[in-house]
């Protein structure tokens, strides 16, 4: 029988990067299953003893000892937190006393002092970038072209738009994306508002039979759908960014972070200073 | 002078956990400037020495003694990565082995064992859920409103796409969002395609001076971003909601991390076990 495993992440903000780091850590035990609970905005001991309470109870429940991921740095939430018989996972703590060494300052969070996320400039950059990725979807709009970071182009249904939203969301970037039309292939040429920015250009392919299949759900039984569109289409579009110069990738069995982030390799954009 | 330090994040795949949990550390200390340098798809111990190489020559530039933030397990990788001189924090490394003697078990990858994100349950769900959430982006449609997992109101610009688009990609959440316009206020009634809904529905708001100045970069001048339009919009919207028991936040001085995590506790969405 399998047993379930209780996982606690608990933060004072958000606990989205404990829940980040924790998740990658977990998925390197496929052959257990976990439970997990999130346990934001703990950032009182009185709150961080109430969380110890649920910890115990999903101890009780499970008859498991369950796993605690926490960003916790004040030691009077940490002691409260650490009521609870559990495995903690502090992920801040190990980190801030060696960078406080090497810094030779104490950290902000060691001196009580916060700012929230909305605040920053890298946030703001961020929200501004998902306003353009919007804005710039599906080649709704032209305008601004040359503010983008990078063009996604492609066939439709290559996975533009979920990359595009990512690269925005996660990195800040400002990612338009343009659509590879059956109506560019028959003049052979890439549309024309996109001469001008072929720098800027990158590539999604994607093997037919996934394309096929993507299209299916959409349209059944269409002509647009069809394996032989398919196979047309995305030779047609690999042509051309060949001649064009277009680097591209094939994001058949890969993930948006991980085209995500060969773009950014690619077009050798690191992110700012901060 | 303010110094700039090199910062690495290193990684066997995309290095986007590092960043994470790094970023966050490093915000911890303000008064540092870092210049961060992606080093993803680091899969052996050659490309691990490439790596330090890069590290080094970063160090010699900037005068600085790196700081490299590392999810490697591979004992060679990480040995050729150390062949610089840096501050090393091993991300994964701290966690893995307490981990393995909690559970009882190897991790898959000190066991070599690799599955891309792309195969997993997990992902398959994010992306169904981003698909879900542009379908269903500013009350565009209707069909299937009854699969989503919450439907954000509020009035023009108060942050619904953003915060849907982020609930959907980092959490598989399906958000729709529908907006609350003037003609709903005269009629002083909901939607009529959301009274079915009424238990998903969770309300936006914000201030009137920050609505004002968000409306005004889309249409300067216009009625529609006018203060007292404004004001009077966000007031009808926050009676309407209250008299309908539709919980609802200020998202004004809120990042779309904090409003979607408040959201996920209010309508009791834990993350499903794995």
């Amino acid at each position: 029988m399998t047993q379930t495993r209780p996982v606690f992440f608990v933060s004072d903000g958000t606990g989205i990067t404990a829940e980040t780091l924790g998740h990658s850590l977990l998925a390197q035990f496929p052959d257990t299953r976990f439970r997990p609970h999130r346990m934001p905005f703990v950032d009182s001991p009185d709150k961080a003893r109430d969380c110890a309470m649920k910890i115990r109870d999903a101890a009780v429940e499970s008859g498991q000892r369950p796993i605690v991921f926490n960003t916790l740095v004040d030691p009077d939430a940490v002691a409260g937190l650490r009521e609870a018989d559990a495995l903690f996972l502090d992920l801040f703590e190990k980190f801030i006393e060696p960078l406080e060494n090497e810094l030779g300052q104490r950290s902000t969070h060691a001196a009580g002092r916060f700012h929230g996320i909305a605040e920053s400039q890298d946030y703001k950059r961020r929200i501004e970038a998902i306003n353009f990725t919007l804005a710039h979807d599906d080649g709704v709009s032209h305008a601004d072209l040359a503010e983008a970071d990078v063009i996604l182009v492609g066939v439709s249904r290559s996975g533009k738009t979920p990359t595009s939203l990512y690269l925005a969301m996660q990195f800040g970037i400002k990612a338009a994306n343009y659509p590879l039309i059956p109506e560019d292939f028959e003049r052979n040429k890439l549309p024309v508002e996109l001469t001008r920015y072929r720098g800027k250009l990158f590539g999604l392919t994607i093997g037919p039979d996934r394309l096929s299949q993507i299209r299916q759900e959409r349209r059944p039984n269409s002509r647009y759908a069809s394996i032989e569109n398919c196979l047309h289409e995305i030779e047609a579009a690999q042509r051309m960014m060949k001649r064009e110069g277009i680097k591209w990738l094939d994001s058949t069995a890969k993930s948006i972070e991980e085209i995500s982030t060969i773009i950014l390799q690619e077009v050798r954009l690191d992110p700012p200073s901060y």
